[in-house]
């Protein structure tokens, strides 16, 4: 049951659910309390003294006994168990009703959910796998026909199968089996995809296993690889696990993999490691759920173009080389032993097919998994990393594009910047009065530098503020100890070396807004420039799809706010989480999914953007914030200007330092 | 040309090939010179003396320079080199007349030769690989499709490949591929064996290699693994070889193959050493041919079903107990490298189809290569070794089992048996007046021991010549050194001690005579239960097909006289060869033969002879010379008859020991 919380003087409320923070609460609430430890407790700033209703914890050295008794607590260490009413005191917000008024409330994107029921409900429910236990009559002198007749011949009978396959491992392991068991076994049957297509006999076990099918789904990351075991009977997650991609020791990103792989034996080395990652998170897998080996039946992989390639030991030279050509776009199944996978070697994988060099099948994933290809509404489908992978349309067409964002969102090209790990400021405020910022940390630790979502926070807050221009650049007239020059660039301090984890202060300069607006302006132009070829505009997007790890922190409105996103209606946008694992998962559940991702793949058409001229027109009309036309983004306009009219309207409440 | 060969006093005429040996063309003639080294020139018993024309050779120390002058050489060791007469002396020869005008001329079976062309003609080609040369338009920045899609799509614009499936090795090597040929490539492409199939891309090599494709027949026998390397254009065969099955070392027949199978680690063992043995032949043809092994495309293996399923690494325990049921009947075809063998990764293998344990692949690749499964005349197909294995039909039905004949016929349970090899006695015949021998080794040799064929000629002549009644009991009558007791055990001596290689006179006994009528028993009561199956008589048997190394020497005329084969024109009997490795071939060549195998290994009814009641039957009605029923044998019986009236009507002609 969510606790209604009560912001003073102001009279803002707020729903938050019991065990968040008061810190929490007033960010939610666009309530600024002073704030720069990244809410470990350490520098005492965020007084608040709890008026009514209860609160635990929040007592600290920073208070004293009477501080306490009468009701003061520490924001960040305060957290909310019910109804209450909290009052800011002055000395924690100098004048936060301006602030609090104008900011909408935090809004991240709606998370998707995978619902089994629901895909089988839409018809969407083709079983690949189907196991049946079989009585099958032993052989006898009068009828000694060979074991794989008398068994396809039982299921041709009994069952209604008919054109079955089986394979070489089968035949090797039926005698055996057969007669342990005493005729009675549990034959694996792997349906086709296509129509046309024939049942493969892939497994016999002895007694009855009917219950136990599973499917294993991996996304094969540059960064990270993640799997989940999967029920086939309900599509329950039995078990899941992420490891790093053991090929990070050969370079960061699929550049420099791609380097690497052209050396002598590079390809093999790379196979071999990635392999090792997928070993270790099967074994993990399969430990966890306690699931026997023999009843996976199959495994569905998904990864970016090189992610694929290296994995199926592919050369994957012309994938950086003018004109950027992929091996392949769709992969036939293959054996899962056969690329070094430790499994049954009854056992199937498949690979999701790649649109081209830099659209993968980690993104064809994201396209099936999140049902784009399927909607009717005109979606754009975004998974921002290093690269930026952009689709836009719906059942009807698909165009997709990657653009190079350049690794600011993750941290790179940024002084402080770093990956979103405990101790990265995640979000900021700034108090328009007084300059003074309020952060949160990953974690609740004090600050050690700043990830993707608080980058577009803090350039977001510091551009409303009017503290920098649509430029980046920060206002000369204002004077503040947080605003300072240093080797010719300025720069905001976000917090003080003494509140630091790293001792020294952490700042945002004006190179480091310039790298996050290129890498903004990159995105929403590689949007609009695929939007421009099918001939339309930001006005007929109808939904987001946000992908990846970076979306699902990600402050939509601030998002906007800086251009990243064009501005729709926060509640249109979702967040699919990993795109690449769910798609996976899918693949594994349906081949529906299986049969449909060889014409979504074909559909989507994909745009060099190096090749289409009109791509860098929209890049730099987007090196702005939010863009050279403001009148794209309303929200942002109208909110710059009932900023700039409260200031003349209530000149006393302006900046008090500026001249 | 022929060299006509005229015996005298005789005037018996032979037309012979140059290089004929004069001892060659006597036994072809059926004319009688005393001869007992088996043609090594050491007893020096075999003097003739050349009247006209020219032989070379022959002169030897076991003549007189008088002799040599007066046109005397030893038969064994002169050779025809054109027309000539050639006097037998009386010494060489005592009353021949006699027995030239009785016996048949030896008649060995045609044999069978492949035709390529006449497949062709008969609409029974068709292509199971094809190789096409491309020259595709390399990628650019407008067209950067991924390579497989471009290769693909040439094929289906330019050549009008459609619904083509390629292989992952395919797609490993494309992309360098493509790139080092400057898009100048061959692919190869394999079409599909049923109609609904797909074909698949297997290979694609840098620039034309369309000249060059290549298939690899093998025939992976108990004893002898032999191969053949094959052009596909042509059906030529551009090397062959042969080499022992190294499961040897493991065991001399299929049941002690199994048992050792059964060991831990055995069945990996012998999968191991036989591929081996693969390997090497391989390694061999690969060599001999001089062919690129990249340009093989395809290997067919024909084995019978335990050689099948050890290659395979299938358990074989099954194969050797009661019901005797064996894995699978239609194998998948499988990947070469996955049973390790060392050939290209696009390299697919294909094994023959298994009827029963006992009725393999080997009996169903000879149904398939002599083209009996087409046939309209009603045809009795043998492959005699330890096993026989029966087949008999037509293109409307097969039935087929398989006989333990012994291993009589390969020299075993004989006391002086021995395989075909150089020294066996292959052929004797015995002066019907002095009941001495005329013997040939193979090799022309000193004898060592008899083989097969010929202790079916040894049996043949001394039961027609009246030394042996139908039970194989030695005439009692008889007065000559030649036949002896020892241990109890009447025997025929063939070769006195000092002219065999053995220091032992080599004889045949009642019990070895025993053994070999209990051996075509088997054989002919397996054809006779058969043919009862099916309501029919020997007399419906229009054609007889000999396969396996057996059949190629055997006297047509003498394996019906012992009642081993049903006696039919001796023109109706062809010789088929190894049909294991024939079949093998015509399916690398055909996939007609790939498609038929199918449809006619479910027509191959099996019958388990231990199973027929009738079988016992015709069996004990099988233990005697030819049979119990003469009159199934009406040119035995006509010979018999012939001879008895012979010697009543020419008593001076009569064995003049007989009492």
């Amino acid at each position: 049951m969510p606790c209604r919380v009560t912001f003073l003087p102001h009279e803002i409320e707020i729903e938050v659910a019991p065990g968040t923070s008061i810190i929490q609460a007033a960010l939610d609430a666009r309530v600024h309390i002073n704030a720069s430890c990244g809410g470990e407790g350490v520098c005492g700033k965020c007084r608040v003294r709890i008026e009514e209703g209860a609160v635990e914890g929040g007592v600290s050295e920073k208070l004293s006994a009477e501080d306490v008794a009468q009701g003061y607590r520490l924001a960040c260490q305060a957290f909310v168990t019910g109804d209450c009413r909290v009052r800011i005191p002055v000395e924690s917000a100098l004048d936060t009703g301006v602030l609090a008024r104008r900011p909408p409330p935090r809004r991240t994107a709606r998370m998707q959910r995978f619902d089994f029921e629901q895909l089988k409900e839409q018809g969407l429910f083709l079983a690949p796998v189907e196991k049946t236990y079989l009585e099958i009559p032993p052989p006898s002198a009068q009828d000694n026909q060979p074991d794989v007749s008398r068994l396809i011949g039982y299921l041709t009978r009994e069952r209604g199968e008919h054109r079955l396959e089986v394979d070489l491992p089968v035949i090797r392991k039926l005698p055996a089996v057969l007669r342990e068991a005493g005729f009675r076994v549990t034959a694996t049957l792997v349906r086709p995809v296509r129509e046309d297509g024939r049942t493969r006999l892939i497994n016999v076990q002895p007694g009855d296993t009917t219950r136990s099918g599973f499917a294993v789904a991996i996304d094969v990351g540059t960064t990270t690889v993640c799997g989940e075991l999967i029920d086939l009977a309900t599509g329950a997650t039995l078990a899941e696990h992420a490891d790093f991609n053991a090929q990070i020791s050969y370079g960061e990103d699929v550049i420099s993999r791609i380097v690497y792989a052209e050396k002598p034996g590079g390809l093999e080395r790379l196979q071999e490691v990635v392999v090792g990652t997928l070993n270790a998170i099967l074994k993990k897998l399969i430990r966890r759920s306690g699931v026997d080996p023999e009843d996976i039946a199959t495994i569905a992989l998904a990864g970016n173009t090189t992610m694929t390639q290296l994995l199926l030991r592919i050369d994957p030279r012309p994938l950086r080389r003018a004109p950027y050509v992929p091996a392949a776009s769709i992969y036939p199944p293959f054996k899962a032993r056969d690329v070094g996978l430790k499994v049954g070697d009854h056992v199937t994988a498949l690979v999701y097919p790649c649109v081209s060099s830099y659209v993968g099948g980690d993104i064809v994933a994201g396209v099936m998994g999140s049902g784009l290809y399927r909607s009717e509404a005109l979606t754009l489908f975004l998974d921002v990393g290093t690269n930026a992978e952009i689709v836009i349309g719906n059942r009807d067409w698909l165009v997709c594009a990657a653009c190079s964002a350049g690794p600011a969102f993750e941290g790179g090209g940024i002084r402080f910047g770093m990956r979103a790990a405990r101790g990265a400021i995640e979000e900021v405020l700034v108090d328009p009065v007084t300059l003074e910022p309020m952060i949160v940390t990953i974690g609740r630790v004090r600050p050690k530098g700043i990830c993707g979502s608080g980058l577009i926070s803090a350039v977001a807050v510091l551009f409303e503020t009017g503290v920098i221009d649509s430029r980046g650049k920060f206002d000369p007239a204002l004077r503040t100890p947080r605003i300072r020059e240093a080797d010719g660039c300025r720069e905001y301090v976000i917090a003080w070396r003494e509140e630091t984890q790293i001792e020294r202060d952490i700042t945002l300069s004006e190179i480091d807004i310039e790298n996050l607006i290129r890498a903004k302006g990159a995105i929403y132009s590689g949007c609009m420039t695929l939007l421009g070829e099918v001939g339309l505009g930001v006005g007929d997007i109808e939904r987001i799809i946000l992908a990846g790890g970076f979306g699902s922190y990600i402050d939509l409105e601030k998002a906007m706010a800086i251009g990243l996103l064009p501005e729709i209606d926060p509640a249109r946008v979702t967040y699919l989480g990993n795109g690449s694992l769910l798609g996976a998962k899918m693949a594994s559940l349906t081949n529906r999914v299986r049969r449909d991702v060889v014409a979504v793949v074909r559909r989507m058409t994909n745009f060099e953007l190096s090749e289409t001229p009109s791509y860098m027109d929209n890049y730099i009309a987007a090196l702005f914030l939010p863009h050279t036309d403001i009148d794209r983004f309303p929200r942002v306009k109208a909110r710059l200007a009932a900023r700039r009219g409260e200031t003349r309207e209530e000149p006393g409440n302006g900046p008090p330092l500026r001249t």
